[in-house]
Parts: C-alpha cells; structure tokens; sequence
C-alpha cells in the first residue's frame, strides 16, 4: 500500500527538521556526546516513558511537558551522563538546559525536551552542557540527522536510524527516526501500559492532531519497543518521544479519519525496524531470536512464558553456542508462571518440529542445529491453552556481554 | 544453645543411615552418577518440591509419596538425565526404578523415593539404571555419604555436606545433608509457598512427628534454599527431603513440645549451611553477595526488590567486575514493582554508605572497590517505606558462566 523504506533516512529525512551532533566532552573517549532536533515550525509531541520508580530528572522534566498538551520546538540529549539520582539538582539542570536552548533557538524554554543517558548518579557538568548545546545549535543541518544518532550512543556499535514514506490524500508522508541500546534494555511485560525502554526519536512532517498522535506511538511502542529484551534491566532513563510538525500540508489526521490507519502503520514500521535493530546491536549479541507463544490461557500469560525464556540466561548461552537445548526453554515456560498442560506444549525451531505434546519429537539433532546456528532465527510455543499470543525479540547472552558490563564503570 | 557443626559430616552422620555412590554410565566422563540412600527402619519424611509445571516424573512421583503420609525406607537419585519431559515413559520408569531397588533392599517400593537431575527430554536408559542401582545397594556403607554426594553433582566442582549435633533432653540427636547445584538455581520470590530449586537430602536421627517435619523443613528453606539464586531459572527437577528415623531414641518431637525450637533451628542451620555452598559453588562464581532489603511496605515488596537486584545482569556483571556502580541497584530496585520514594532510599556496601537519600553518599570510590572486591559481601537497601525485610544470596555473573552454559550440551 504505497510505503516506501527510506534505509538512509533519519530524523531529518521528514521536512522541517534540523540536527546536528558535537562533541561536548562528557565521553572519556572524546566521541560525540550532544544532540539537538529542532522542528522549524511548532509540533505536537507524544512520549512513553519508562516505568523505573528512579525516572531520571529529564524523564520527570519531559513528561510534565508532554503531559501539559504544550507545543514543542527542540530536544536536547546528552549521552554520557544520566542525570538519574541526582536530586533536586538534577532537576535545575534539566531547566537549565531547556532554557539555554530555548535562548539560543528564540523559543520558550518550556518548548525544549531533553534526554539524557550514561553513567546514574553523578551531575551534570553543566558548563560543558552549555558549551554543547551552543555547538549543537550552530552545527543544525536539514541533513544532521546521521550526527545525531552517533551523538546519543553509548555502548551502541553503530547508529540505527531509518524513514519510511507515504503518500496521504495527495500529500507526500514521512516518519523517521533515530534509536540509540544497547544495555539496560528490557520490555516491562506485564501491566497494561506501553512504554518505551531505550532512548528513541521520532518525527514526521504530517499534519496529526495530538490525540491520534498518542494513541500511534502507544500502539506502535507495544509492538516494537516493548516486545524486546536484551538483559532483562528496564533503565532509569528511558524515553521516546514522537514529534509531527504538519510541514507536510496534508489535511490534519484524526482518529477517526481515513488515513489514521495508514500513517499508524508507518510509525509502527519505523519503531519495529528501530527495535529489532536495538536488538541486533544489543551488548556483545551475535543472534537476534524472536520468541512466539500461542495458545495461552490470555494475552498476558503469553506475555509471561515469552519473557521468562527470553531473559533465561540459561535460554540466552544455549543460543550462543547454537545447542538446540528445548528442556531449557520448556523449563523457563513452566516456571513462567503461565498456566498450560504440559503434554499439550509443542516447540518449533524455524518451521522445524522440536517438541509434540511436550516431548521430544525426533527431528535429528543436527537438523535442529542448522536451523539456530544463524544470525536470526524463530521459536514457536504453542501451549494448547486458549487464543493467548505474544511475540518477544531477544538475544544470546554473550562472553563479550560480560566483558563490556564488567569493565563500563572502570 | 550447644549447636555442634561437623564440617566432614554428611546424610550417613545420624545414626541408621547408609548411603552409596556409584558409576552406572549415563554420564560421558565416566563420573559417579548414581546415589542411594537408605535408612536402617522406617523414616517419617517431608519433601518441598519445584513450582516447575514441567515437574518432572520423579518429582511427580516423590510428592505423592511424601503427601500420603507413608514411612520410607531410600532414595535413588541419579545425575546426568532429569527423566523430565518424558510422558508416560518417564513416570513407568521411575516406579520401574523404585520397585527394583525396594525388591534388593527388601521393602515395598512404595518406600523408595527417586531424583533425577540432569538432560531433560531423554528417556532413562534402564539397563544403566537397574546395574547402577544393584552396585549402589552393595555399596552402601555407613560412612558412603561423601560418595553419595560426589554421585549427585553435575556442573558442581565440589561435594557439598555438612552435619550438626544437638542434645535434646539427654540424648545426642544429630541432622546431616548434601546438596547439588550449580545451575538452574533461583528462589521463587514471589508466591506464599516455599519450595525448593535444587537436589537436596536430609536426614536426621531424631524422632519427630510428622506434622513438625514438615514444618521444621519448611521454615527451614524459606530462609535457605528459598532465598537463593544463580541465574534466576527454576529447575523442573527441584527437590528436598528430609528423613526422620527415630534411632537417637529421643521422645519423640512435635510442634508443641519444648525442644521442637532447637531441632528447627538445628534443620535450618544445616539448609542454610548447604544453600551458601550451593551459590559458592554456582556455575562460574567468584563472589557470594548478600542483598539484604529493609524498610519496604512489605515482606512482598521487599522480596520484588530483593529478587530484582540479585538476578539482573548488569547488577551481576558489575560484581565480577569489582565495580561499584550504585546506580544499577538502584536501577534494579526502580523497575523491581516495589513500592518507594526515591528520595527515602539509602545503600550501603559492607556497612560503608553509599547512597543516601536517594542520591551519592560521597564515599570514596577507592573505599567502595576495596569493600565489593572480595569473595564475599553484603549489599544493605533500605527504602524507608515500612518494616518490609527480605534477604537473597546471589553471586556474580562471569565469562565461565557464559562457557559452562554454552558448551553445556554439546
């Protein structure tokens, strides 16, 4: 239906958005640590945000202001230093730095967003705040996008950005965004709330009314950002935050319209794409699983048996070292706390039948080998209990997982 | 209050209690792989059991023994197939199993308990069984206990025994008991019932009613076995007993009596004994850490946090590293579903403090390594939200848990 991926795109592939990404000095290794998205004209903004009871002072501070309905301008975001457990200082440094932008860019403070990620409980240094944003603000480009998705990393690889396009009543449509993982990544499975679990952006030059523009991101977030895992850790700073700026002249979306559907789809595809890369990029991951459980007496045990296995380090080795193990993954479904008969359990690797009415099914063991010694690949649990269904994308755990966790603070 | 600890002694210290350790060849390195044990008259006996809904068949079997309130006389345990996953099968060869050794042994089967630990999803070679089984009834020798826990390890790289030695109203009663871990271990923190998340025997040659046992036992691993994890994966094969049989001649105990106190505390102690050894020797450990939470709204909200804390990888990985990043325990508290104001929460590492009121303690980071890089420490949270206390004993996550768990299987 008309949607076209846009691999290089970003935030500043939709009209009327400026980026840049410098180097502010809160990163030992000297990298770029500042970004700054700026819509040229006011947008509505919609966010999710995490359900940590330790939310950063920026999460505190950008949920008031998408709360209040306020029209926004600009997010500023650190990478480096958390701004988490640090008080009511960290509250004034958050509005500090809103209001220097906000100086800076001609807009009200109270227009500015800010993010932040990295090390929890230490201030912000704020002069090397200001010094940023000041370079941020004088490197905005209409093609900066690619610059500030490197500026918000932290143990991410590579920056993960992507656009997709649309034609809407004449009009031509873009989503884009920008994700930063890759530890610290967990979805919240059970409760009935969406929220996100990372750092991620997204903008479109859509004309949404702020209603539609919530209930998208909310629907869009439950299929992507909150069906995936890396280890299991829901971080205290987690936000994303979906800006439109109507530069696209098309008649304003509604919830009720024709085209809702349409442009919900887009931001869905642009979150999913985002979210599985976040996975792909995960700390030391070198497999990306996705879990599909059916037959669940509900939704939410479904929910539960698919995270247990996903956050199973015994799961997680067994795919590192490609060993088709099946008793690790009906052991974590079994003390999930999901209800099921187990001689009504059957397990699939890619297609493949591993387990029937929860016993071994007699694929050859070399067969079940090939099917998860690949960079990706899919389980199905079926639990033979009623209409229940999730998915969850996770990973292997790693060597170079330890490796990276171990040494981050020294 | 006279409480004697026997490091060497084991499940054959208390008196009319022989036990055995064999080779019968399910495992491929050759190792002792078959364990009996067997008490000299009938045993009053209490068992807790894995809340795994993939119990497998010798845990099915097990609880419907020790329910029916029937005296026993053995248990045969063997490492290296878990007969979980089995079907109908499984369940034919464990009273298989029961009924062979009874006939040697010369008692009903319906008298000979049976555990497995080990591949889930492979049918018992019988043949294997059976000759094990006939070596271990030849074996069995009053001192055979350190055989029978060498027998019962898997991942384990050390036999794990202890006994006590109480006097009670004039006669020496003594309690023994072995465990296994090394994987697969985790309290089910959340739920009324407490269970067990391992193989563990014991004995003692106390007479006690059964009512007391079963309560004895189950104070005992709420405090113990209960409060453990590794990896946060609950075994399908989980399991405890304790056998009383009478021959220190003692009047017999029950729960109103005045020595049923001392005995208790005599059963705990050697739980509590084994569940330490049992994360020391945790796949891949280098460091026992004691997560003590206070303060919460309840005894449920502190165990939430406590759980939290002491299964999240990033928590884990920083404790193998020696790294004093407060900001992850936190973090782990934050999403743990606990109840707290982040401003009330203060943290200490061995009595050193670290964060108060939510926010930097101003110790030392050089202080906060030195009291964290050591074999064992102790981590204390208070939320200042109620008189809620739990503890958890953990351990780090470290490369050759990674290995172990990788290379398990192939």
């Amino acid at each position: 239906m008309g949607l076209s991926v846009i691999e290089s795109g970003g935030v500043t592939t939709p009209k009327g958005y400026l980026a840049s990404g410098v180097v502010s000095g809160l990163k030992a290794s000297g990298a770029e640590d500042l970004a700054l998205l700026v819509s040229e004209v006011d947008a509505t903004v919609a966010g999710v945000f995490t359900a940590n009871r330790f939310a950063a002072a920026p999460v505190v501070y950008d949920r008031e202001i998408v709360g209040s309905g306020e029209l926004v301008r600009a997010v500023v975001v650190n990478s480096g230093n958390a701004n988490a457990c640090t008080g009511e200082q960290g509250r004034r440094d958050v509005v500090a730095t809103a209001d220097f932008a906000g100086e800076l860019l001609g807009v009200p403070g109270k227009q500015v967003l800010v993010s932040s990620t990295g090390r929890i409980g230490v201030p912000l240094p704020m002069d090397k705040i200001r010094a940023g944003v000041r370079a941020a603000v004088s490197a905005l480009s209409a093609d900066g996008g690619g610059a500030a998705a490197r500026a918000i990393m932290t143990t991410d690889t590579r920056p993960k950005s992507v656009a997709v396009r649309i034609e809407l009543d004449g009009k031509t449509v873009h989503v884009g965004g920008t994700t930063k993982g890759a530890g610290m990544i967990a979805p919240r499975l059970v409760g009935g709330v969406p929220h996100a679990t990372m750092l991620s952006y997204l903008t479109t030059d859509a004309a949404v009314d702020s209603e539609l523009l919530s209930g998208c991101l909310a629907k869009a977030v439950a299929t992507s950002f909150n069906r995936i895992t890396v280890d299991g850790d829901t971080s205290t700073n987690d936000t994303v935050l979906l800006l439109a700026n109507g530069m696209a002249r098309n008649a304003t979306l509604t919830a009720c319209g024709a085209d809702a559907d349409r442009f919900c789809a887009a931001v869905t595809h642009v979150a999913q794409h985002l979210a599985r890369e976040m996975v792909l990029d995960g700390e030391g991951v070198t497999r990306f699983v996705e879990v599909n459980v059916t037959g669940a007496a509900s939704a939410a045990d479904a929910e539960l048996c698919a995270a247990a296995i996903a956050n199973s380090p015994l799961c997680k080795t067994a795919w590192f070292g490609a060993d088709p193990n099946w008793g690790r993954i009906l052991c974590a479904a079994g003390y999930s706390g999901a209800v099921f008969d187990p001689a009504h359990v059957n397990l699939d690797y890619e297609g493949l039948p591993v387990v029937r009415g929860g016993m071994d099914a007699g694929t050859p063991e070399t067969e079940l080998v090939a099917a998860i010694d690949q960079r990706e690949f899919r389980i199905d649990l079926e639990l033979g209990n009623g209409p229940g269904q999730h998915t969850v994308w996770t990973c292997d755990l790693t060597y170079e997982y330890v490796k990276i966790n171990a040494d981050y603070h020294t």
